[in-house]
């Protein structure tokens, strides 16, 4: 069965007082530009005038994709174990980016096809495996809907207890081989768009792997057969995948209605909040974009979403890096929020 | 007598083995988009393939605009010293973004229009004023050459005084009521932009304030005389003001002479490195770009310096903020490049 999820959007009585806070604080009204509306929101979202982000993490999840071996991908799927195993070790970008913004984070095996040992033996990895690996969407689905609705609820789990932790914020990112080939055709059933304009080089693909992997994803489009614009997004998640992407969509509504702010990486990431927002539309609330992605189909999904990005980087690595590097912003926001005097205590003349 | 700067592009020799350092990361070639120009930028300027930064400094400097009793500003001067006392009270956003971003935060006073007593009853002030606030360049240049000169040669003390003690990264910021006037006409002046596409709102003038402004610039710029796009950049600076966009090129100018970073803020900052930058094209190399203002002025600097900023969030507030907010991608440029793992040592097939 699914999992139940009450996601109600902030109520906006505050909202009034918190612009007003904001309009006082020694500066030109308006002058912190898109700071502004994040300070509005944070201040929303946990309905106060004063908020604090509290033990902010970051989530990786991690997953294979059957369609990998279709050749959808620059990297052979192997690469998703090992990165995994390089985040473990400390090595990875996003283990970089999240020491100096001052996340915690975690890793969690959604579904990769490997076997990391016994739990004990592995400082770090959280295992919610699913199945080593979804199915080959070029065939059939990429999952059952029992996995399906076991990914959402494990992703559920994970943000539940991160919350009963004291954990305000929540940061996501992925990683798996293959996964902007899931959601790219994400992209194209769930906002109507081109196939061909979701569809990008991924890690790095040449102009005929380009090519390719655009004929490949048109003949899973078309198996699967669902309208575009116009399909259920579990329905959609199932015959897709992957496990990741479906575990995030689960810690996402479980977050919402948890109070969380979601920080909102790239194009895989983004796929899933398009997901979750039009399973639960007020959850779009409690989304931070973090950044612009490098790859075509991101557009698509944050014209979906309203969303314009904090950071716009040219970058396309995901693991949540997006996420990780505008988290900055976001704590400046709260700080100039709390910290910042106003005319009045300041002694500043106003205009 | 102009002091005298000695800045020469940073030796190229390292930039094949910084972009080797680059692509061999755990990572697709380029993922990492601005980042990675970022990265190779401090191992160039650094001459090294382990850049680090050190000590990183922000620096306001304030001064007052004799044009600001004309009518340019939708503020009363008087906010100039009242804001520097704010900030030496700690409550104001540079000093909210300079704590969160591990930023020291230093205020010069180059020319405000007040007396702050002893220095030694003011924590935090540093004395270097010309003189109380420019003359009105409606009437008459700025400032003197001779003042000029004192400008550019106290900002370089400044400069040189933080290299000696260690420091590595100068951020720029400023305050000075009437000041994107001034900028509005180097802008103009310099770049050869009409000057009706160099003048904003600034701190917030309304449709007839905007129009006022306009009109008394071009009356300025009628007066002055001065070729646009042509013009010297110091006979402009001190046609125009103000005290504290002088010593800021001044404290450019010798920063780059010192290797030193340059984090470079919105309108009025960008406007300074303009200036330092026709005086010696060198140092072009040394500027980070921290954000994209919303004063429109900015657009026709950033494009003179061939600039893309890292942020663009709206911002139209100065005091640094961009460049604060900006400089923890800077660190998370230089972490990447000297703690991500390499495909090598992290194990990870390549594609």
């Amino acid at each position: 069965m699914l999992p139940d999820f009450r996601i109600h959007s902030p109520d906006r009585a505050l909202e009034a007082s918190l612009r007003r806070k904001i309009d006082q604080k020694a500066k030109p009204v308006g002058a912190l530009g898109q700071l502004e509306a994040l300070a509005l929101q944070a201040g929303l979202v946990q309905q106060t005038l004063s908020p604090r982000l509290v033990a902010p993490h970051l989530l990786v999840f991690a997953a294979d994709h059957g369609a990998a071996r279709a050749g959808v991908s620059a990297y052979p799927q192997e690469v998703t174990w090992q990165m995994v195993e390089n985040y473990l070790a400390g090595g990875a970008a996003i283990n970089v980016f999240t020491r100096c913004a001052g996340l915690a984070l975690q890793i969690v095996d959604a579904g990769v096809a490997h076997d990391f040992g016994p739990p004990s033996g592995r400082s770090g990895l959280i295992d919610a495996k699913i199945a080593p690996g979804t199915a080959n969407f070029m065939e059939a689905p990429a999952m059952q809907r029992a996995e399906l609705e076991l990914a959402l609820t494990r992703g559920a789990e994970r943000a539940r207890a991160l919350a009963a932790s004291g954990c305000n914020v929540l940061g996501f990112g992925e990683m798996g081989i293959g996964n902007t080939a899931s959601a790219a055709l994400l992209t194209h059933t769930l906002t109507g768009m081109p196939l061909e304009q979701c569809v990008g080089r991924g890690t790095g693909l040449d102009d005929a792997g380009l090519a390719r992997k655009r004929a490949l994803l048109a003949q899973a489009a078309a198996r699967a057969g669902l309208l575009p614009g116009k399909a259920d997004p579990f329905v959609a998640l199932a015959e897709f995948g992957g496990f990741e992407i479906a575990m995030m969509t689960g810690a996402m509504l479980a977050g919402a209605e948890q109070g969380m702010l979601l920080l909102i990486d790239g194009f895989i990431v983004s796929a899933a909040a398009l997901i979750a927002c039009r399973h639960a539309p007020a959850l779009r609330d409690y989304c931070v974009f973090g950044h612009r992605s490098a790859e075509p189909g991101h557009a698509a999904l944050l014209e979906a979403l309203s969303a314009r990005p904090l950071l716009s980087l040219d970058l396309r690595l995901g693991e949540g890096t997006g996420a990780a590097l505008a988290y900055p912003l976001l704590a400046a926001a709260v700080a100039f929020l709390n910290d910042m005097a106003s005319f009045e205590t300041a002694s500043v003349s106003t205009a």
